[in-house]
């Protein structure tokens, strides 16, 4: 984990230009180290064999919004003027337990002592959501299929992935049950992986290569899903994006790329909605429409979203905001969007009881 | 872990008069819930329990500093002008596990693969402090004793402390051998334990009641203690301790009363030389001297410190200052220190690898 993520910083360090002695304070997003790895005081552990020494060093865990909460925190901290030149950053390694203990450390991002001992896992917990998505909106199992080939589709084009694996919507439709109505192709992946970003004050960011954060807010919902008044929306989604869209002073309609959260396919499709990208209830038809395909008019997960390039739960959220400047500043290879100046990231924890929405614009 | 917090968070907020709409962001320390307790994700956890929706909820996560790296986070935020009203707090609920894993869970703040997998728990790496101390500078182990002599009397007079026992200098001497030099006596409590505080804008904050943060900083150290050029004192504690001394525009001579991270009694024999409270080499002699007792010239720890009052991990922090606002407010009862304006909190993660160090002010 500690190699994992000093490559990922050094990449980001290097990138920037700058030098570890350079960093103000360290924003690591981490949710389960010591559960997955054994490891924990991951933030001087990590920094610490990167060079970077006495400032501030911290782990933050927000579940699967762990450092989406890091850069969140980090961005808010210079915004505010209390450093020039910070490292966010996020890892999890994931692979080293066998996967019902993977289940059951994913679980912990939920209700433990409620809906978890009744039985819950994240994957039944989302199931729910696409039922009741089903019923209410009339969201079919080909929608939701519709996401996972278009996210395996473009993690197909994308070195970093971690499942380049084209599918069909008939394989997608067949694929093994894991919690009706999805089936593995509606689920993201295990994955081991980091991500870093240097985040600097305006005026100290080099030109040309850097990316403006426009907005950026982290917001909070009720914990359990039996809490919520309509499980078919996040609150938290909906909250963060209203604030970071009023901070960037644009409406959804200016974004033109996004990286969203689609840890299941039905997650991409309510974050659609949340996002105000397509009105409520039409979510399963606008994925399924191609408007978010590569060549459509919004693109959605260029990447291949947590489904394809994987979903290594801490290091997701700054993998996002690395996504989107790729794009940004049009070093997306055979996955390049053209021209696109405005682009959007959705970060979840748990069963919404987190998310972090950002903007980001090319200058 | 959920009932404790809330309960935590309900008194501050009855406190600080205000209702959990009012708060801003929620700040929470906690070091190994998913451990202990096997929840994870639990700032909203939490914050959603004290009916605190809808705005940023984040868990901290710095081993023993947790808490103490969550308040410097809310403070910084609120200094900044970011928010007018935020929670920070803390919590550890340690006593359902035996102590075999609760060593062992604790040992994860330390490097896993290295120290720990050598056989180091982090009260080897103490009594190797502590016996190079002694090397080094003639410390006794009646020096040690001291400490904890002291921090049972002044436990003794605090009704929110774990372990309410007075105990001589032979007691403490002759204590059933942990790791030598350390007997049970020097090592601090497996507790359950919650705290909380409001932080507000000083334009916001109750006149009368109030405390003023008036200097704070975080640092940190390489990891291992084998990474460290002097394992006799903490480098990250000296940073931390000189940022917010120049951020308060004070002196360590200036101080009157501090919490201090007492894991081990040679913990604070190493923070009364790093703090400035004495010179290098001096803390044993220092503290057996009797100038850091109640009635001494500079009283530490007379909450009774993690020795009496206990040391909740990821409560520690947020404690402290609790403790010093209660002396500050002169509302300290049996324990109250006369007349006390400046107070010094000191919160120390692994061994030194955090450090978070805050300067209170009565007002």
């Amino acid at each position: 984990m500690r190699l994992l993520s000093v490559e990922a910083i050094n990449l980001a360090l290097k990138d920037a230009e700058i030098g570890p002695d350079q960093v103000e304070a360290f924003y690591l997003g981490n949710f389960a180290g010591p559960s997955f790895v054994g490891q924990n005081h991951l933030a001087p552990y990590v920094a610490s064999a990167a060079g970077i020494h006495g400032v501030p060093c911290t782990r933050f865990e927000a579940a699967c919004a762990s450092s989406g909460s890091a850069f969140f925190h980090a961005v808010t901290a210079v915004a505010a003027g209390v450093y020039d030149v910070v490292i966010a950053a996020g890892v999890e390694v994931m692979t080293k337990q066998p996967t019902p203990r993977v289940t059951e450390i994913l679980a912990a991002a939920g209700d433990v002592g409620g809906e978890v001992a009744a039985g819950a896992t994240f994957p039944a917990l989302f199931a729910m959501i696409a039922r009741r998505h089903m019923y209410q909106y009339g969201t079919t199992r080909e929608h939701l299929a519709s996401v996972a080939v278009k996210n395996h589709l473009n993690g197909s084009k994308n070195p970093q992935a971690h499942l380049r694996k084209v599918i069909t919507l008939e394989q997608a439709l067949s694929g093994k049950p894991i919690a009706e109505p999805l089936t593995v192709y509606d689920c993201s992946l295990i994955s081991d992986g980091a991500a870093a970003v240097v985040i600097m004050a305006a005026d100290r960011a080099p030109a040309g290569r850097s990316v403006r954060v426009k907005g950026i807010a982290q917001s909070s919902d009720h914990f359990a899903l039996d809490q919520k008044e309509d499980i078919t929306t996040f609150s938290a989604n909906r909250r963060a994006a209203a604030h970071a869209y009023q901070m960037a002073g644009v409406t959804a309609d200016d974004i033109e790329i996004a990286e969203v959260h689609d840890c299941f396919t039905i997650a991409e499709i309510v974050a659609m909605e949340d996002l105000g990208f397509c009105a409520k209830g039409h979510g399963g038809h606008y994925v399924a429409s191609g408007a978010t395909g590569l060549t459509g008019l919004r693109p959605v997960n260029t990447s291949g979203g947590l489904k394809s390039k994987g979903h290594p739960v801490g290091a997701t959220g700054v993998g996002q905001i690395c996504d989107l400047t790729i794009q940004l500043r049009g070093e997306a290879g055979e996955r390049q969007v053209k021209s696109a100046q405005l682009a959007l990231a959705q970060n979840l924890g748990g069963s919404g009881a987190t998310a972090v929405v950002t903007i980001l614009e090319a200058i």
